[in-house]
């Protein structure tokens, strides 16, 4: 009975904050209201209810317009042609847009004081177009100067990529443990099932980590399992019945009840200073010769291992399975971008790989050409011409999430004032080819007077003047006018 | 129409077991009704007909509870608090329990006088969690002595454990057959599309076959393809035109038509002692003095092996790819647990493999901690804490399958009174490991003294006095008082 | 607001087709009055108005009873029995069998004066059974002499079978490009995202392709990339903004936008025969002793390699991943069979591929056994007898698909008249073995007396004569009365 004296008010919220808006309901609004509501609820429940509110706010999201564009098909003889051609920006851009995720799309799993984890939505429940990479994850962990993440596994492959801060990590094996310090750019593996805690060892600088998951038995979800400790986070130990526990430990209840209700800090909390010196005294020293240690299971650190190209546009960094083996086993790479302010990628694509690009600092938007979503979506535009290819288009900040599907010719531009950060993780990743498909290194480059002509129904040496006036390759000089492309054609 | 005339009654007899039982059914006793029903029916009609009544007894009961609990999310205020606070008892519990298939999740393929075959549902069918592991299947035969098992092939890959008996299996290829003698323990891989067939050479003992099996085609399922016999089973050439049975085999349709009607004893029928003789006589022999015969495609004992842990308590035994090397390519290990009378294993996890354990003989009950029904579930409990783990729990007996994904705590109780026996498949066995919780090899014993504090926020030694006081482990004591345990904590 | 400008007329036309036809319509009628409708469209929305024509026969014929036997479990009740009993004949057939397709079930994504590029529907539209090959399409490329087919990218690996004709293919790489001769007979692997063109150096005969995609991103899903082109195809450098793209190419905008718009005969069009010439120049040369160039990554020829098997009824040729490496890497082989008119392969299956067959010239139809069928629709015939196998048929005409999935013994038949030539895509090709039931090397054969008579419960001298009484292999006469057969025992 005690569960539902909590579910049915909740219940009751939500309804007359859906019937108060029935007609013209703006989820935003109605996000905030239910937030406060759930302020004023007791404290173990407010976790909870802001979960509520969140996806409820999603699920009307979705309800208004941001219903996966494959399933559009044969429903869009009802589109409104008003709304249509109403100028909602961004958010019109958004509804259409399977591939570009904002911060409403993460979900706290955990907040406490001193930080806190959260989690982007299965990719899947944003667009079925997702489903190739339907079993991934990503989640961003940020923690105070000294504070300590409990021990926990997840039933996930975890590869972390330390964005900012100094950290110690430890990873319980059945045999013994390893302690490795992390600092910036480092990417380390967590193997599914391990038992790892984290602790931030600086004295003023937060620790912020971004990781990519990958479910091992349910696709596209994981769980944490919070390991010894007690009430807050639960520890699993309480969840097995009394009589179990006492034999497992073969000591007496009270004991155990004791010992179990001790931790009420929780995940994350702050340790005294003494704690996180002596954990990070055990921590394996780095070989300051070797920026990389793929043999061992330490980290490796994608910065210090120099940019795989740069120029006054930006640098890009790269760890792949030859760098660190670990990485074989998963198919996956690591890169890291840093785009000039101003400045932008040359259009490229992937050939194989899907790319997982998370936002880490500054701004800009990106540009996709997506011909999924035009045969999906089947818009007819102008003079009568087939838009083969829809474009995609949002504006990014740090947490947003980019998709970019192999073959899809992209670009990231930095607005003004900033360079733009993005962790990369690329998904599929063996035997992928980067294609430039503008720049010095323009594949098109290779083609012949003949093949040329026939390519662009022009004259070859007017074709070489336009595929040769660019010296830049990888990042060039940003477009003019800064924003002005961002609205794209409609 | 001589097709319809089967069906239409069958469904005017379901049609009113519905609706005389419409506001009070009860799924138990419609099933024992639709049963007598059909044991009226012509014979030939009778399998298929105690097929449905199993089929519609198992919608039923989904219908009345068993909904996926991921689905119920969005539905839970529904839910009435009358039914939440019942003593329902297993049955409550059953409905919340994705992962323990009992007898009615069996349906039979096969049953004739001399034995059958049953094969439990996809797993998906009870649960979306449960979609890593869609592709393999759990299947049951039993055979009486001086048995034959038709020749037939699956479009799927087998491996078979022999739980009981002593059998031969000859295996069918394009250019010759091979055959072996079974004993219990063995574990033999029958290729997908291999014919094979099965004799029970024993006297007076069952043979009993424990397989898992992963299709090849469609995820999920597959089916058996009866080869050369004639009408019971049937044969599949008698599903061909006449003229290309005539065509195929260069002889007369009359010729053909006697001789693929002769066969109408059933899939498993009595062979006479001298044929059974004949076909053991075959057998290659096995090399007594090495226990395990990976480098063929003969068996290999699971039992010979010697176990790999063992204590007063319990005896664990395992067969992974090195030792047989069939298994690499399949990605399982098996594993056979033999639970002391009242004891049971330690609190433990695998860290990749799901394990599908099927109990062989014996009583017990398990436990087993799962975040991904509490969040899916996402009840609240008591003061205002939040409960982040279910606890899973379920009674055992011979038949029943437990299927335990990676990374979830678990612990499994063998009754007073007799052993508890248990067969394991280990899916996504690469790489696996297993981690202890308790006991004398309990991972948090690698912890250092402030680690331990942070962990458990308690003083190390008040923590390590209950972490040592377990001498044993792998398999420990039961709980005291038996089954108390069994009730959980709602 | 330009886009409804079509999409609304188009959706008044299929409403007014619809209600006129609402009570007893005819799928077929429907969609020729479709397509006459569009032909008095605006040139540039008819081919977006042809496929919504087609797409909506689809879903008119499924409606009408095509649906996944699966989903028809439940169901089954609602049959009418006047219809079953209807002699409907192929149609009928083609309702119950989701692993044939004909010519409605592709779909043209290209159709200018020289030439088409067409996509068979995904398999799963047809058949939840077919999951297990989702991820793969089925394509025909037909070019006419001294045709080019613009450069373009795909998010799917593709292996490409010359049926007829010579062409040209160049592969365009990050660093250079490779361009190959292709003949009659050649497989050539196109790597996801490679730029490729192709062209028809023959002056008289068209250039065939049979293509098989295995998409990389969104399973079942591809889409083609037009490179540099302009207007027609659509370049996707038109789809990016334009100060992107000025940035991009370091030009001034209106440069681009001529360059771009230049391109307007489509994405087949004929080029001048110096043009060809000049390609071809660039070819590699093909070492004339050697038929298997598979190191290289130009293609293999699977007809110069001769026959795995031939006898006066047919031939059959294969390549693996033993004769070229790249498939390997996609776990694909490829076939090539030409049955000799009038006659028919024996009955056999593959152990562990599923078999894509593709009918290249000739007319014939198969015959396959299929016990997912009749376990899915759960039919009752006759005497009461189980019908545990379902007989799918299928008349064969050029450009028509055929699954064979894995296990399901299978007869092709060749009409008289004209020999049946099909080529084959074997998906997870690794370690398949081809089982043959009737024939010289029939399986049976290796069965020693005590197992004859078991198997077929009659004396082993009788089953002898008739396991020996075909001469041949692999292929055989065919069932005399041609055609005969085809009707099935319904």
């Amino acid at each position: 009975m005690a569960k539902l004296a909590f579910v049915l008010p909740l219940l009751l919220v939500l309804s007359l904050v859906c019937l108060s808006s029935s007609s013209d309901s703006d989820p935003q609004r109605e996000l905030e209201e239910c937030r406060r509501e759930c302020q004023q609820r007791p404290q173990g429940q407010q976790h909870h209810c802001q979960e509520e509110c969140e996806r409820r706010y999603r699920e009307q999201r979705r309800g208004r317009g941001e219903r996966d564009p494959i399933e559009k098909q044969s429903g869009k003889g009802q589109d409104n042609p008003e709304r249509e051609s109403e100028q909602e920006g961004e958010t019109e851009q958004e509804r259409k847009n399977p591939y570009h995720f904002r911060d409403e799309r993460y979900r706290e799993r955990i907040r406490t004081e001193h930080g806190y984890v959260k989690v982007l939505d299965k990719f899947t429940e944003q667009s079925d177009l997702l489903r190739g990479i339907e079993n991934y994850r990503v989640s961003l962990l940020e923690a105070d100067p000294h504070a300590f993440v409990m021990p926990v596994h997840f039933d996930a492959e975890g590869i972390l990529y330390v964005n900012r801060g100094r950290g110690t990590i430890t990873l319980l094996q059945q045999e013994n443990k390893k302690t490795y310090n992390l600092e910036q750019g480092d990417i380390i593996r967590v193997p599914a099932g391990t038992t790892f805690y984290l602790t931030n060892r600086d004295n003023n600088q937060k620790l912020q980590i971004v990781e990519l998951l990958q479910a091992v038995s349910t696709p596209g979800r994981y769980e944490a399992f919070y390991g010894p400790s007690g009430k807050n986070p639960e520890s699993f130990f309480r969840t097995f019945s009394d009589s179990i526990v006492k034999a497992a430990f073969n000591s007496q209840g009270d004991t155990l009840r004791r010992l179990f209700e001790k931790q009420t800090k929780g995940a994350i909390f702050k340790a005294r200073e003494e704690q996180i010196r002596e954990i990070s005294r055990h921590a394996s020293s780095r070989g300051s010769g070797t920026p990389f240690k793929g043999e061992s299971s330490g980290p490796v650190n994608l910065l210090r291992h120099g940019p795989a190209y740069s120029n006054q546009y930006g640098k890009l960094y790269e760890v792949d399975e030859n760098d660190y083996p670990h990485l074989r086993e998963l198919d996956i790479s690591v890169g890291f971008a840093n785009i000039t302010s101003g400045a932008m990628t040359a259009p490229y694509y992937n050939s194989k790989a899907t790319k997982v690009a998370v936002v880490t600092e500054g701004n800009g938007y990106f540009e996709m050409v997506c011909p999924h979503l035009a045969s999906g979506g089947r818009r007819q535009k102008g003079q009568g011409t087939e838009e083969r290819y829809q474009k995609i288009r949002g504006n990014l900040s740090p947490g947003h999430v980019v998709v970019v599907p192999a073959g899809h010719p992209t670009v990231i531009v930095a607005s003004r004032g900033r360079n733009l950060e993005v962790a990369c993780f690329n998904i599929n990743a063996r035997n992928n080819e980067r294609y430039h498909l503008a720049g010095k290194n323009n594949i098109y480059k290779n083609l012949e007077e003949q093949e040329l002509e026939l390519s662009f129904n022009a004259p070859s040496k007017e074709v070489k003047k336009v595929l040769n006036a660019q010296d830049d390759q990888v990042f060039t000089r940003g477009p003019e006018g800064g924003e002005e492309g961002g609205r794209g054609s409609e």
